[in-house]
């Protein structure tokens, strides 16, 4: 079982999932609490998880929603308390993980989790947590090896924890939970792990061993995402396009740019992410091109686009894989554009992405891809 | 300041070492024991790293031989225990830092280092270590994200130890410091930064981050080595060296092959490791080129060896930095060979050569080599 550990422990591979127990055994968990969704529930694959971890019998919470919110995570404490729960599994995508972290953290910290808030409290206020794995059922944002969790409040804010000390102690990619995922949503997750890639190795942030991460994670998704989205069992293309997700959440510590600077704020709309991503992230790269040569040449030539620019290289792998390519096919509306460009202008992301952008910059953007 | 952060925490640019007051404080020393050698010592690198530090006061051991012995550890804990120390910091390359991390463990520990042999107590003996900071000054071994220390005991055998709480917490890459090493030793040390890349790239172990990370530091290695040898005090080559080296030390989880399978046991006839590895390497690509085509071709394009094999390319490197190219220049003899092939043969790093090698193709290899 290959073995990957550089701050996380990732047990990588088809069949990955028959090592949960002995992680379980590892971090000394008698009595986990599994948090999960009802589509992970629906889909079998928590019953898959729960045949392989035998004989420990987790409490399982599936109400996740796909932004996770405070009220989930009092459901979990209850759970937590009442069954005696000494650590957590996420099994999911990027909800479940944060919602995990969460848990962890209140667990181990008590208070709410509006006290550990990174812009009020920063990171020293959080200690090391209660043990955490994570278990991510599709290929996209490699939350599994994060270390930030954001949550909406209760009263409809939005709250980020991050800490080194919640990264996952185990994280479990097993491509075969991935072999059902419908084309639609394989597409709309791996074009986000593609991003990752993309938007680390050209942002202005030096790290050469996560741009040499970064890099191999933008050309395993141009590679392998057409094919994985075509052929939902083709095991080769799953297996490579969750290596492809996790080492696009590995480079994550270069920061990103103006692609995510724009979904940030987009994404309160309640809009897919990676569908927000893969409308973007061509106009960043037209955008970037002419301060980001070098970054979008080396890029291009590892992505296998040959001659074609890397903003249509993009923009024709997003229509290939059948997503939309239009804001307004979203439902976003004009005079919507002015709050997200002047919120995206504003987002952490944009400081490292390479071309300086403005607010007028991100109208200018987001009315071409509207 | 670029921070890296994966297993270990970097702080990596010309400069680095004004962070290093920071660190001891972050890290809660108060009075770090610091292990050095005479040559860092009459470098005059010693003293700019206690002029930078100030007002902390470090103990300085300045005794760390070339293969690092149990009795400059029990040299260290006599003065750990004599003037409270309470953290420790390598200045060096892999001896201090193999010697430091000794220290955290008997510090924290108790006991003697043979009770920590990686071979009969397992990794599992080595809990949380006292703190510390490893600061290496030169661009090869990678020792500094290391997790091993080996060292010759009392009575002449090799220990080793190994755990992940060894991973030193903080890791100070400052490339000021290497601009005074000289071309020969700044061949020696660099070669095996580059094999590190190489080996690692072409190991059959399955890591693709640590895959990605080692191309990029056998590209860099190869294009800087060659600027760094000839030109001592050009700047930018001493950053693309420590990096290619601090890079080639974080991909060594994918494990290495038939060169330093066969550098273990000539190492302990005394003779520099990175001198051997510059021998060897050529004749383990010529071997390998068979069963690793692809990532050979691979890491060739990387490396712009252009049409040339890249036995030859790295050969002709070998040459040009001014390496000797024969065992026998080293004062090795025929009539050790057998025994050395033997031994390589049961060396661990020999399983992960892409290649399988029996002690006869070794001593094909140790012959071509002499």
């Amino acid at each position: 079982m290959p073995l990957i550990q550089y701050l996380s422990r990732i047990l990588f591979d088809f069949g990955a999932v028959a090592g949960l127990a002995g992680e379980i055994d590892r971090l000394g968990m008698t009595r986990p609490l599994l948090a999960t969704d009802e589509g992970v529930a629906e889909a079998g694959i928590l019953q898959r998880v729960l045949d392989a971890v035998r004989p420990h019998d987790p409490v399982v919470y599936d109400g996740t929603t796909e932004n996770p919110t405070e009220q989930s995570l009092l459901d979990c404490m209850e759970l937590w308390r009442g069954r005696g729960c000494d650590g957590v599994i996420a099994l999911g995508g990027g909800s479940p993980i944060d919602l995990a972290k969460a848990v962890a953290l209140l667990a181990s910290h008590g208070g709410e989790l509006a006290d550990y808030n990174v812009k009020t409290a920063g990171m020293e206020a959080i200690g090391p947590v209660a043990p955490q794995i994570a278990i991510p059922t599709a290929a996209g944002t490699g939350a599994e090896v994060g270390r930030a969790c954001v949550m909406t409040l209760l009263d409809g804010r939005k709250s980020a924890a991050v800490s080194l000390n919640m990264v996952a102690d185990a994280v479990i990619c097993d491509p075969e939970l991935t072999l059902s995922l419908p084309p639609r949503l394989t597409a709309a997750t791996g074009i986000d792990a593609l991003s990752h890639g993309v938007e680390t190795y050209c942002s202005t942030w030096v790290n050469p061993p996560a741009a040499a991460i970064a890099r191999d994670a933008a050309a395993r998704a141009a590679r392998w995402l057409p094919v994985a989205v075509a052929e939902g069992q083709n095991r080769e293309a799953r297996w490579e396009m969750m290596m492809a997700a996790l080492m696009g959440g590995m480079c994550l510590q270069k920061s990103l740019g103006a692609a995510h600077a724009m979904a940030n704020p987009l994404g309160e709309l309640h809009l897919h992410h990676g569908t927000l991503i893969g409308i973007l992230l061509p106009h960043v790269l037209w955008f970037n091109e002419a301060h980001a040569g070098e970054a979008i040449a080396e890029l291009g030539e590892a992505m296998g686009a040959g001659k074609v620019p890397l903003g249509d290289f993009v923009s024709n792998l997003v229509a290939r894989i059948g997503l939309p390519d239009r804001l307004g096919s979203l439902g976003v509306k004009g005079d919507q554009l002015p709050e997200i460009a002047a919120r995206a202008a504003e987002d952490h992301l944009s400081a490292s992405n390479p071309r300086p952008a403005s607010a007028e910059d991100y109208l200018g953007l987001l009315k071409r891809a509207l």
